[in-house]
């Protein structure tokens, strides 16, 4: 029976970074000719990265992917690759517009290419603004099996390009792919996938990317489908991965070409004799999907450690405030950059607890990272004094903030680290934060995680410590106190806001189920919570536009898949 | 010879204010009906607003548009106005998703409506995303005319919705739009209005909608264009407006129905007899458009004021520096919203030149509005001391932008004025600006004007003052005077900036032509500086992106027209 050895490629490019993607293609191509593939699937966009957003629309940008697609094949060639077939996913341009393309390379050439057909237009994508549509599928036969393609957005069309695959005849189905982490997204990927490979009756093979770029991560969880839906194998989430399978495939001689499903099918014969039989690898493996809380901390890990590299940046510094919110993003820190790369300060002021000074230190002693104490008091007082503050509330609140703001950034600026907000998604639905007070930063890890989702992630990170062995990373204090901003004596949030564990309920159904005023009176929330929560919320846009971009979890992330008006006089209640 | 009067309602709708757009569309039919008119032609979603942006996905806000849309034609007709043909735009929502939409309201019913077919999906338009496409075209017949509606950019497709209306017979064409301003936009307008006209052989009656709405302005320029192409009526541009003119149509008796270039056609009688003849209105008016400059200086004015307005504020604050961008911000600001609602600060520090305080006080006496000073040495030493900052250069510098930021915070939080950023578009090009420092604001006036741009606007402003015999609002010295920030002694932009002529040369070929690197050596711009301002301009998108939105008068406004990825390897100069 032929046999054909598959490598899928599950790497994490940098977008914009041509000569540095090309090198990763190049290394992981030789890694699978080493281990013997006879095709090697890289993502989506691999050579450029994905998403470009407007870059797509950048002229000058676009010739060079093109022409370094080009570049890529002679390097593969010149590698000991040439005789693997590679599909590379790149920036393509003609008269029409730019184009989502993958490339099939081979012998230094490129043998086949396509562009993508179905662009999404939704939530995190803006494919219809970026690209033009293609309509052929560009099929090739190696080693007498035929091989189509399809990219990404293409696999989840009825009726799409699989169906006109699927007509045509293929016996195998290759997919680029760069499509971003939601929590369970795999629940809903596997079931996709072995779907389309029925429908086609052909193999599906997957390949993720992996890594983070901008508020988007991506988990991999590349895997590999029978053409009876079957998994056969799946790559681990968060990491750079090269899965390679043997896989018995039926000849299928299939020659059909011309119009299927509104697609046009041509085909190109590269090699027409099946491989002689060889020693096939063991059983491939299957990785097991990550738990929901480990999964959800490695997209914030890998979300944060990319968003820091990609940029420059070695190291970050925030305000360790004694709260939750700063542990967990200081432990999540920790695990991304090492110890040595986070740099902690205590900013008290004289509302600040001694609690939260010593809830920080004793953060920073079992992380093991940089501390150090900038009271903010005499800068505080300065401008409480020149502009009359005392006593006025919101404004000497906020100078507060402000003052910590600023001397975190002066530090950023004399250091060189990367400031990080710590603000979660809870505080930024309402709005509870101060604009250029602890919004400040260049990224802010937490940025999509409700209040609750915080403390369960803060219990179960010091709970796989102690399954490990290693002291817990977040002082138990720091989870169990009421949380409080200490902008005044004895505040508390629940001074401002409903207690969390409601609140955090109201904003699921609201901002995550989409639910209306009527809708959430009908599931039994009290209507003037009700109604002061979404006031909040929709009151809160422009400091939620303000707000540094952060690691996106759910489908409903601030900034990145609602853009709402600045001007907006709809209220929900009304 | 049948005729009809035809009103165009030029009017300025808030976005998601159902209840606010009401009344002003009642409004204003109102005073149509008392003209006579017997057609009335709003906006494209006038009772809406546009653009809604992701409000569109939001099914209670859909539902509720939906809803008002029927209470409006009751309106419309308890107000006196329900033997006029009202065309109405609005969002409306079906199974396949959310919808843009217009409804033509008589006796107080919907007796047309039709879904926009050409989504626009690029610059600042986000329509793929927003709404589904109708394939329908609803065409009514009033006193024997039949009249057809096509929506904003169904107006800019060849063989679109206009050839399927001509081929179909029409004997008019309405078109509400919202079609924002862009400098010199109507040289566009007209001649595709008119090319349409033309090729439907009917007369088009185009009306825009005008005002601000977050960084977009609508110019409004509402025109009518006969079917041989002719001009035959204006609106004036930036104001609300009620254009009335009657029409001499020809009755066409047409009654072809069905399927026309891709769209279904269908017809109702609402009325079949020719109106008796009537004394026509004297020839209608033909508004001259704007200078350049004063159509630019009327777009910042408008898009400041509505800002303003419609998110609830009164008064403006910003800091007066002596220099170019605040004193033209302020001549702006007090335009839009009279003297007595602009408040300058001057916040001198130990930098700052004796002429920076005289200019900032000369500019707020010929502006007549409020003026103060507050120094900012006492704040900045705090931290130098605090943080041994003195020497330290960027760290130094940027701590006093940053205390004149929070400053300017602190005394928004205690009187309620919205402050107003004072950057241009060459800062922000290439990131010369501080984050949290002279970035801080609600909204950025000159956002989109590039600085000899500034310098033009100033001295056309100063001018049009003396025509008039006033006082000429900008000193002299604040305009002749070279640019500094004032953060260190003697400092001068040229010290980190090529002369502004050169400099906004190079941008406007790189940012607005969108050419690279290579071009822009050929156009013979010297490949050092070229290089520089690149190379600024590439890394200074998530500074870019913390800027306050400002109103957007060019086609490659930052923000709102290019979305760059924040993490972005590619380097123009490669």
């Amino acid at each position: 029976m032929p046999q054909l050895r598959i490598a899928l490629a599950q790497v994490n490019p940098t977008v914009g970074d041509l000569t540095g993607n090309s090198e990763l293609i190049v290394d992981w191509a030789r890694k699978a000719a080493e281990a013997g593939a006879h095709v090697t699937v890289f993502p989506e966009m691999s050579l450029t990265g994905y998403p470009v957003e407007d870059l797509a629309l950048r002229k000058a940008f676009a010739q060079a992917s093109r022409a370094q697609v080009e570049t890529v094949a002679r390097s593969l060639a010149d590698a000991g690759c040439g005789e693997m077939l590679t599909y590379v996913g790149y920036l393509d341009q003609d008269e029409e517009g730019p184009r989502n393309a993958a490339a099939a390379l081979l012998g230094g050439e490129i043998v086949a290419s396509q562009f993508k057909h179905h662009l999404p237009n939704y939530g995190v994508f803006d494919e219809r603004r970026n690209f033009k549509p293609g309509h052929t599928l560009d099929v090739v036969r190696l080693h007498g099996l035929d091989i189509g393609m399809v990219i990404c957005e293409d696999l989840w069309q009825d009726g799409g390009p699989v169906s006109a695959l699927g007509e045509a005849g293929v016996d195998l189905i290759v997919s680029p792919n760069a499509s971003p982490y939601e929590k369970s997204k795999d629940d809903v990927r596997l079931p996709l996938v072995a779907g389309r490979a029925r429908e086609a009756g052909a193999p599906v093979v997957y390949t993720n990317q992996v890594g983070g770029q901008d508020d988007l991560v991506f988990d991999g969880d590349s895997i590999v489908v029978g053409a009876d839906g079957q998994l056969l194998a799946r790559a681990p989430q968060f990491v750079e991965h090269l899965q390679v399978l043997d896989l018995d495939l039926p000849a299928g001689g299939h020659s059909a070409e011309g119009e299927f499903a509104g697609l046009r099918v041509s085909r190109r014969i590269l090699n027409a004799e099946p491989l002689p039989a060889y020693e096939p690898l063991p059983e491939p493996t299957i990785s097991e999907p990550l738990s929901e809380d480990a999964e959800v901390w490695s997209a914030l890990v890998t979300g944060l450690r990319d968003y820091v590299r990609k940029n420059g940046f070695r190291s970050v510094i925030f305000g360790f405030s004694g709260g939750i919110d700063s542990a967990v993003t200081a432990a999540l820190a920790v695990d991304a950059l090492g110890p040595d790369a986070v740099h902690g300060v205590s900013m008290p002021s004289e509302y600040s607890s001694e609690h939260s000074r010593s809830d920080a230190a004793e953060l920073a002693r079992r992380l093991g990272c940089h501390f150090r104490t900038e009271p903010v008091a005499d800068m505080v007082k300065v401008y409480v004094d020149q502009l009359s503050l005392a006593g006025t509330g919101l404004a000497e609140e906020n100078i507060q903030a402000r003052t910590r703001g600023m001397l975190l950034m002066a530090l950023s600026n004399l250091e060189g680290h990367l400031v990080l907000a710590t603000g979660n998604k809870t505080e930024l639905a309402v709005g509870y934060s101060t604009i250029y007070g602890d919004a400040v930063g260049g990224f802010a890890p937490i940025k999509d995680v409700f209040k609750t989702h915080v403390w369960a992630l803060a219990r179960w990170r010091n709970a796989e410590a102690e399954k490990r062995g290693e002291t817990p990373p977040i002082p138990e204090n720091s989870i169990s106190k009421p949380p409080s901003a200490e902008l005044r004596p004895g505040q508390l949030d629940t001074d401002s806001l409903p207690d969390y564990p409601l609140l955090d309920d109201i904003l699921d159904d609201y901002v995550e189920g989409d639910r209306g005023f009527k809708d959430l009176l009908a599931a039994g929330f009290d209507a003037e919570v009700v109604d002061r929560v979404v006031r909040m919320v929709d009151k809160a846009e422009y400091k939620r536009r303000q707000y540094p971009p952060g690691t996106k979890i759910t489908f409903k992330a601030f900034g990145r898949d609602r853009r709402l008006p600045m001007t907006n006089a709809w209220r929900e209640t009304h």
